[in-house]
């Protein structure tokens, strides 16, 4: 009989307690004793662990954010914070580990697997920024919370015929910008995957400028420019056009996950537990086309993210 | 140049105006002549044709319903009807024409392709019935409409510890009540693919009856029971359960589409165009994985839906 | 110092969670032990109550339904099961009673006052069916409900250029419909307040038929007709026009609570504890303009409802 | 017979196009010839004007945003601009004016008002910052986006135990800061009738470290803090408290009207057509308790707003 733990780990992703709940229920329903870790790797080398039974899960499918709750800590590269969690882990008897997370829970989840706990990565991140899948349970809540906002930007936008600018989410990893750039067939889509520098941005705004329509919406990657408020400021000032920049922020993260990522996380769960139960470890899960695949940690990050060339082509065809 | 016709039928789902949107600006972009048809095949045999230009359709990729409006028209089997259509495309010397809709509207644009058209097919329609794609759209926006829906009579399901009897559409096809069955983590899915006499229903239901959480939710599809309102009354009588049925109806048709949704008809629309530009016809549009595919409309009626294994294993293991 | 107990009875309505939040908290920060009931008079006469801290209402103020249940126990009118509870609060030292409900719940509250048990009602329902208020906790969000609903019915109206008739709840108070009437513009309201027979709306939509705008909605009562969906067909056949029968249901009841219906809620439940420390009882509170009064239980079912002459006029001037 | 003209000028607020129709619609029906002019005062100096019929407002009663536009114009204080409006609106034989905007709109029309044109003001802006009504078109709309936003942002702040303070809009005006402190419960609310300087918050928020919530939320209205984000820096390294600064910005102007803002712009707009064909001017329409008022413009700019005692005493009772 395997015990089998589950964390969530790094930024809180909507989906996380549908995943949660899928990994607990299938675990019991195949015979194994489940068990939660609090607050990440920080709560694992602390000890905030808990068995669990079927209800804990109940009615949580449909929350935001996480139950387990997630916290930062940078310590667990060391080897002597890893040990302290083969430790607590062991003090349980327990022999199996679910991380939902990105990229750096991996990399904590791979050294413990090296250390002889069975462990399966699951992608957690509304940033989409995890190379071993092409969708995290989070993304696509976070794209239509995305939507919402800037439909209501839009209301105000026309009515004042200005541009507005709404900086996103992504963390280097410019999908959100880009999809949501799609979704609202914005004038301009400013992402790692779709570069636009300075100059370009005031050029096609003026180009836009005898148009029928006045009004106009941008939307930019995190990241990409130091201060994006000066950066409006200062297109607002080379084109005469009355520019504001929205940072879209925090927002989007929470909220109760979209019917795709509930479905996607309790796909995730179900299939991280019955790779456990099979004898797998150190893999991530990924979805790739409609079916999830398992990536060997050790290729799991050197793998290259799409870079949506179809899309970008797309926005050209479509968009002003 | 290409003068190119699109228009939109049968039933009416979020992103076709979205789709619209990208049919039209992408003809243009590519210098075709673009028209629009109102009201599907009635407005077309009527004449009731424009064209357009780029602002026709700014500011409706976040609308739902469809701005073409759409109309049934059965007498459009009979060929009569099919020559009046063609003599009004003539008129306007257009020789291309994109249907929006399910597998009735291909039957129709077939036989356009058939007589000389150059003719290409969208999958659109929130019941997922099309067999030659996997998703169609405004499925994904009326499965997130379900459970908005849901969410909310949970509250008062587990209010009052009742039974709530869900019946969401899908026209024969048990798509949408299998994947919010999933979403929602209902204790009983009664679709086309996963069937659930009375009997089965009444057992389950009495099975549960004794466990801690004293509401239950139950999502079936249409067409399935001649009346809900009476076989959920029967249950109720059966089980002792208070047990109460809630016809969700059109409510599931409208609404701003999904990212998802608006992204996926931008793609179709966008394509469509490029296909016909290519001289492709008589084809329909599929998503299958996360690529479009061109499928001829011959083998398009006689391709078979997923069953949906994956999900069904996934809901015994997950739900109670 | 005070020992109350509260609890939530008849149908729920969003905000009763907000509503006992306050109860706890201010009792609380008033030097009041606190206590609540589950499931209603049935939980009071079985025993189901517990006593709670300010952490038992945490994190609640945003959710639908009651975390306190609700329950229907009939057998409530007569002296015998009166007596049961009292001897429950008894046994607990509970001196005082906030019951949140409607007039039914108050018929019950004030049977309990008149045996000695400090009482204080609250008005909680979403069909404002109150006669001792001029707005119940739940009526505003059931409104916003019933806006997003219809908003989404009007897209697919729209499109097919149908007539959609809209059942929306009330029980017997024909608020919910006129307000909602009003909020929608729609075509035709039939209320308790505003009747209209069947020849009269037939009249008013075929005086529309001929218009430029070909779609329209009705926003109806429950139970002004025996049989919607009947009434809807006989409409159809009388005017030719396409038309179609929406029941929105206990959809109504449910979901977060709007801004207004949790500030009312807090509002309502922190006054109910002020007046039991301030030594009153068998009074109702109320929302009369922007104040909350005392109304003593023996006026509190004979008030007469405000029959909204003022929004019925703007109704005829303002919608088609 | 009437010639009525309506504008909508200042920030834009949900509503505002409810408000437009009912002024057209009222007016239509009372024999008025009905008028728009876009842009506000500016598009007014420069004839911006146009005659509509009732078709002009259909299926607006639910947008966000202003169909008229809104623009500024610094200048509308000089006589001589007030003079080219009074000329613009006599090229059309126009009589009448109604505005929907705030004090600052007041102005310009109490201006227009001396020179002979029969003007009245609605009240419309989501900061309630109207001295003559206790509501704005478009507050209560305002509170349900900021709700929605702070819900959201209440996920991911609990699952990271953090604090998050969120600036929300209200020009000089607290109430969105109070109503939605209140509505969400939250830790803190810094607003202009419930100021708190650094101090306190770092103390409160120090009394708060050692209970069993561990996650916060502060509220602040804009325009208190020179920089928020560096307040909140300061904040959190005088506590040790992980703490984040949320500005909500524009998000708050849009959306679709909540009920409760459809219906008091029908009322307001209805009720000022029927102001003038009644012969009054120079007054602004104010809602106290649930009536309309006629406030003369002359008092309109002295009066005190409420100062929401009553809230602020909840909130010590009810908020941690």
């Amino acid at each position: 009989m395997n015990k089998i733990a589950v964390l969530t780990s790094g930024g809180d992703a909507p989906g996380m307690n549908a995943c949660v709940r899928a990994v607990v229920r299938t675990g019991l329903k195949l015979d194994c004793e489940m068990y939660v870790v609090y607050e990440g790797y920080k709560g694992l080398v602390e000890g905030r662990i808990e068995q669990v039974d079927r209800n804990f899960v109940s009615d949580i499918i449909n929350r935001g954010g996480t139950i387990l709750r997630s916290a930062r800590l940078p310590e667990f590269k060391e080897e002597s914070y890893q040990n302290m969690a083969i430790k607590q882990l062991k003090a349980y008897g327990i022999d199996s580990l679910i991380v939902i997370g990105g990229d750096g829970t991996y990399r904590g989840a791979k050294a413990l697997a090296e250390k002889g706990i069975h462990v399966v990565g699951i992608p957690g991140s509304i940033d989409n920024d995890v190379c071993s899948t092409e969708y995290c349970i989070g993304f696509d809540t976070a794209q239509n919370t995305i939507c919402e906002c800037i439909d209501k930007l839009r209301d105000t936008t026309a009515s004042h015929q200005r541009c507005t600018f709404i900086e996103v989410m992504g963390n280097k990893c410019g999908d959100l910008a880009l999809y949501s750039g799609v979704a609202e067939g914005v004038e301009i889509v400013i992402s790692q995957d779709h570069p636009y520098d300075e100059e370009k941005v005031v050029e096609k705004l003026l180009s836009l400028k005898g148009g029928k329509k006045k009004h106009s919406l941008v939307v930019v990657s995190e990241k990409l420019f130091p201060n994006i408020f000066e950066f409006v400021k200062r297109i607002s000032e080379k084109t005469g056009i009355e520019c504001r920049a929205q940072v879209l922020g925090h927002i989007q993260r929470g909220g109760s996950p979209s019917a795709r990522d509930r479905i996607l996380a309790t796909r995730y769960g179900s299939e991280a537990v019955r790779a456990i139960v099979d004898g797998e470890s150190c893999i991530a899960l990924g979805l790739f086309g409609d079916e999830i695949k398992h990536v060997p940690f050790e290729t799991a990050f050197t793998m290259e993210k799409n870079p949506h060339k179809d899309l970008i082509k797309i926005l050209k065809l479509v968009n002003r």
